[in-house]
């Protein structure tokens, strides 16, 4: 039977309670299908830097790059400085493995409704492609004359063109698989070097696809157009802060976060992928089960498609709509009483 | 009689048709409330730029310095790229007066509905604090290995402890003066040089206000409670690029932005303050007599304020109240038929 590696790190709070149900859920859409996930555990977390002083063994990236795929919880702790959680984990794995697309489909799911007006499941669909290596999210920087009343902070962003024409042209080949329609969101009104630079290239590679309906639009205007026009929205691409902004943004008008996964890919698939609900650890409500498992059930479908295993991905999102729709096992987010396991066994049995 | 210099600068497009609108309310609102305002005109624009090679004079800044108050409609057009009409006009006169804040009330108006479902005018209503002199947009960085396959670009975030100190301390003082409720737009998790320092001046200027209640929230997050718990949002403060697209989204769900004003102020009042609408200079529809003047007309009631004509700016907000509840008179974005010039005539006679 095909058999894939796959490295699950629940993380912290939540992302607990989901990966268990996610996991039930990927074992049983693979037993139908006919494969099977081979599962290890890894308790990378901030429980485990609280412990031992770091996130992940030093060899952590080493153990992983032998893996088919990633399932990632959450990480983020109180207490735990999210630049010590993230930098320790998520956005090292991030870019020592290429991930550089983040891609991030949000959609209304049947039997809910959007916060927007008047708003039905064709209005809302589209996917953000967001850049997943460099730009904004930098650790170049630093703190100039500390204490002094002259003292000043410097971030610096990075975009490169190997880093920006990757993630452009993956986005118009995406674009061509869909709908054929890609919109940029720039600022380079505000940002006159970073942002200019992003849009010279966006027009190098629209030349290269007459057939794709491109163009551009500043991340100000469009997060205004997320809400105001969604429904003009197919395949959007942005930097990496932009392209974080946006999918929470476009998350919230559909589902919610509890409903928006994520994969964080190397196309060319010379190393792991890892795929992960957008939400964070919610220490506030873990433990407590009333989590909703969806959006990591959805991530867990996002793995089975880069696996390349279209039906069984394909059958997940079918259990989750048919879940959704039927309202009768729902999680406190959702209006219901349901906790994480019955809607995860719910899914499970749609299947 | 008092008597107020203002420059009105109406610029590109229909940042023109919005504030011969603006000045006829303005001017009434003055006359009946006892005072005048004396106009000077400047031609500086995009076209202004193709003619001259220049936006706006060299001596501009100083020539703008003697006025108590300046009304600006909106530049851009197309060919002139925005590098050049917004840092050739609009932010030096940001940064030469040191207008710090960039001030951004939204709310929903009377005889208005939110794209968001079920929201109330209560549950609608905030002030957007955005850092207007520093921060992301900076005009440090460029472009290293021009056309080889190495080339990349530096885009430098620039935050001073002088800077975000006053930012925040204004915010600090605005939320007492409202319902003492503040919020701190950050994202330390991934800009871990400049959010981190922003946070820790946070925290720093909060202890000095026991009787605000502060938070803090990531971009990312707050983006979708705007969507999703708006009521619970009273003041934010945020960045120069937080708070431009936390505004932009803001008004989206409020009055969209053909009702969002601002203004740039520099609070000691060493130099003149700007008021601009929020929106830009819109050049498909300029010259149709179709745009929404009441974004420039409340600019013009903020400015007001500003000066001390507390009586005036809040007749002028009634009177737009008064005219959007009535319904009678609407441009084309509120549904109506109105011209530019119909609507800014009834808010006039309303007074
Ligand atoms: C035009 C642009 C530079 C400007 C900004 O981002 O500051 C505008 O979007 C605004 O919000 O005033
Ligand atoms: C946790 C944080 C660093 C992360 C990000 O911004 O990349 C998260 O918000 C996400 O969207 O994956």
């Amino acid at each position: 039977m095909r058999t894939y590696e796959i490295a699950s790190i629940p993380g912290d709070g939540i992302g607990v309670d989901v990966t268990v149900e996610a996991r039930k859920v990927l074992d049983r859409a693979a037993s139908l299908t006919g494969f099977r996930l081979q599962w290890t555990e890894f308790d990378w977390s901030c429980e485990r830097y609280a412990k031992t002083g770091s996130m992940m063994p030093v060899d952590g990236i080493s153990v992983l790059s032998g893996f088919d795929g990633i399932l990632l919880g959450a990480v983020g702790f109180p207490g735990v400085p999210d630049h010590i959680s993230l930098w320790g984990l998520l956005i090292p794995v991030r870019r020592a493995f290429a991930q550089y697309v983040n891609l991030r489909p949000v959609r209304l799911f049947p039997g809910t409704s959007s916060v927007l007006r008047e708003r039905s499941a064709e209005d809302l669909e589209m996917v953000i492609v967001r850049e997943n290596s460099e730009g904004e999210y930098s650790a170049i920087g630093g703190r100039h004359n500390a204490g002094q009343p002259s003292e000043f902070v410097l971030q610096e962003s990075v975009f490169t063109r190997v880093g920006v024409e990757r993630i452009i042209r993956y986005a118009f080949e995406l674009a061509r698989t869909r709908d054929g329609r890609l919109c940029s969101a720039t600022k380079s009104n505000g940002l006159i070097h970073s942002m200019p630079y992003w849009d010279e290239i966006f027009a190098e590679i629209a030349a290269e696809y007459p057939d794709v309906k491109s163009e551009q639009c500043h991340v100000d205007a469009l997060a205004a157009r997320i809400v105001q026009n969604p429904e003009r929205l197919d395949v959007i691409v942005a930097s990496n802060l932009f392209g974080d902004i946006l999918s929470d943004l476009a998350a919230a008008v559909t589902g919610g976060l509890g409903m928006a996964p994520s994969g964080n890919i190397n196309p060319p698939g010379e190393h792991p992928s890892m795929f992960e609900a957008v939400h964070g650890s919610a220490p506030d409500i873990a433990g407590q089960g009333i989590a909703n498992p969806v959006a990591q059930v959805l991530a867990g479908a996002m793995m089975l498609e880069h696996l390349g295993e279209t039906i069984a991905a394909q059958a997940v999102r079918n259990a989750v709509d048919a879940v959704l729709e039927a309202k009768q096992i729902a999680t406190p987010d959702l209006g219901g009483t349901a906790t994480t396991e019955e809607l995860g066994t719910a899914i499970t049995q749609a299947l």
